[in-house]
């Protein structure tokens, strides 16, 4: 278990001063910091078909950027690149455990665990990114610099695939140690030049934009075959202006929209499911063949405990004390009668569920059946 | 040119009591009437690969749909068969005059043309559509029988691309003669059953779902790359319930949609591309080479005259009096200077410019650069 030491600060001050609003860094965020991977495993993981990463390879102001599977390390020599592979908590159970100290902030607003390893001169440039990240240090040194947000940088691309920043103006300039953590918001310039073989990992956010959000909602009305009500016009008078796009046809065209975004019954079951969609791949392993209900009920009964895969993204919603609640995993939507609270606690905040937490699925054929269904998609498994 | 005699109504009265509220026929609403085209014209144009149609047959209740292009008639045999073209007016000039005498509602409202040929026993059975129609009668009789929206109908499929309603009680019961018309509104069952060889035209209406409305408004979020912004929580707390989707969290996706489809500057400029974008292939003719200004501006003192393409669709918004006229054609938009209605109105609301019309595009010659755009994209071709 990790524990966020937050040094003279606490989980609400940070919220309070620092969320959104400016850089932090946390000297020693985790005393004794051990790497929950290798370089070596990072490597391996940069070779799978499935696991997204890249290689960032800067010489001379020469910018080159490779996606990967990466098939081939030495010839990237000995300094200047980076490697940065994503989700890497879809893989590796003990790197994906590096989330939980943040899990002050709920789930949903969580993204993924992104590692990278970088040789000594490596970087990926000065850039600013949308989402807010927890960037903890690993092994190595690593000097980092970051800024407030500035209008007057310019962006630009040293190749077709990389965004960075004009030079920018630091308030925090530090030489990383292990364990310790930078804190940055969406906005602030950063950048990290790695002065020896190091691992950083970054904790990153997921904030949906205005047309994410509506891109999701359409989606999801096609999928669900919604079509709503038709633009209707029984009042029309006479057009004097065939040509004209009216006024009064406009202000109904904004009716229709904003009916449809503001329908309290809709939309937290579209959010639920569209923020609950994991956006790398994830490592489910189907059991096969299924289990049957009375087989894990047996299980359960002699003891074991299950795990839920890394990366999986769980929440609920539940609109008022007694109503039925949403339960949202991996984008797919769960209905449940309002008492079940609990179980949805259960199968959304916790990563592992102990023997006598495994029990709760006993007592009721529903609750039974619900975990037993999760299993069989691989979301849940016993741990070994 | 076209008539519609509306006998003891006019087209205030007609939306004031009938438009989206019931069906009416209109006995001989186009007195003498003679058919733009011929069935032998409407089969060659079955023929083309870039012409939308399909024949429905039916014998002993035993409902066929096949889509064109149709290689080949000789097999429907003499009875029970329909053949529908949709938008003639893309293809056939004189066709499309007979959507004009319907432009006392706007241009953006009205879809297109559809023009049908049905054996004795040829329809398409009882069925009902979603928009607004005229159903003109052409050559040879037809027995249409028209009911008022009924939720106890049944809808249900005896083909699989074919939607059809249970029986339902006709309001309107006639057979039709050629120039007659029947006004049919959104979800009002009818059928039409060919008493001998006959032809209908269908002047369609169009109106958006919300559905639809989203998924234009996303897409050109897509298309301009407009993100919006991003969900933002500088005043988040600490979460006791790291699972939960809260309500205000909710509260704040869906503010931001609102304010995405509330955007007074951006709605009508998006709308008006969406709307004034055809449904179905244009018979565009690009002249090749393209004409330079002063070939055109030569033309036009010459006394030529031009023709708007067929089916193109084109309306224009201006907010107020002053402001700059947004003009839309084809789904591509033109911002042109608030005192520029005259030029904004002849390039929407007609459907031939007389010499005179042509030479007030002379006057200006940012008037001249708009439109000699407009020949060059093949809308605008002088009429010969
Ligand atoms: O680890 C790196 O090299 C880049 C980290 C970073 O910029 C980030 O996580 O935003
Ligand atoms: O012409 C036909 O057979 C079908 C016409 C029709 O149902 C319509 O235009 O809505
Ligand atoms: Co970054
Ligand atoms: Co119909």
């Amino acid at each position: 278990m990790y524990k966020l030491n937050f040094a003279d600060l606490s989980p609400e001050r940070f919220l309070a001063e620092y969320w959104q609003k400016k850089p932090l860094l946390l000297k020693q965020g985790f005393s004794n910091f051990s790497d929950p991977l290798s370089a070596d495993e990072l490597a391996g993981l940069a070779l799978e078909e499935d696991v997204e990463s890249r290689v960032v390879h800067c010489a001379n102001g020469d910018w080159q950027l490779e996606t990967g599977p990466v098939s081939d390390f030495s010839t990237f020599g000995e300094r200047d690149w980076t490697i940065l592979v994503q989700a890497v908590d879809h893989w590796h159970a003990d790197a994906a455990r590096l989330l939980d100290p943040f899990r002050f902030i709920p789930n949903w607003r969580i993204d993924d665990l992104m590692v990278s390893f970088s040789t000594p001169g490596g970087g990926v440039g000065p850039h600013l990114d949308q989402y807010d990240v927890f960037i903890i240090q690993g092994q190595g040194k690593r000097h980092w610099r970051v800024g407030m947000p500035d209008n007057t940088l310019e962006q630009f691309c040293p190749h077709p695939r990389l965004l960075q920043v004009s030079p920018f103006q630091a308030c925090i300039d530090v030489v990383m140690e292990p364990g310790d953590i930078l804190y940055i918001p969406p906005g602030c310039p950063h950048e990290g030049i790695s002065l020896e073989n190091s691992l950083n990992y970054s904790v990153g956010f997921r904030a949906p934009a205005q047309k994410d959000l509506l891109t999701g909602l359409a989606d999801y009305l096609i999928d669900n075959d919604i079509s709503g009500t038709r633009f209707s016009d029984p009042a029309r008078e006479v057009s004097q202006n065939i040509g004209e796009l009216a006024s009064a046809d406009l202000a109904q065209v904004k009716q229709l929209l904003q009916q449809l975004v503001s329908d309290e019954q809709s939309l937290p079951l579209w959010f639920g499911q569209y923020i609950s969609r994991a956006k790398h791949e994830l490592d489910l392993q189907e059991p096969e063949p299924h289990y049957q209900a009375d087989e894990i009920a047996e299980y359960l009964e002699e003891g074991s405990e299950l795990s839920l895969t890394g990366g999986l993204r769980c929440c609920y919603h539940q609109a008022s004390a007694d109503a039925d609640i949403a339960l949202f995993i991996n984008g797919e939507q769960y209905l449940l009668p309002g008492n079940e609270l609990t179980t949805a606690k259960l199968l959304t905040e916790q990563r592992v569920l102990d023997e006598q937490q495994c029990r709760h699925f006993l007592e009721l054929p529903e609750r039974l059946g619900l975990l037993v269904h999760l299993i069989n998609l691989g979301y849940w498994h016993f741990t070994d």
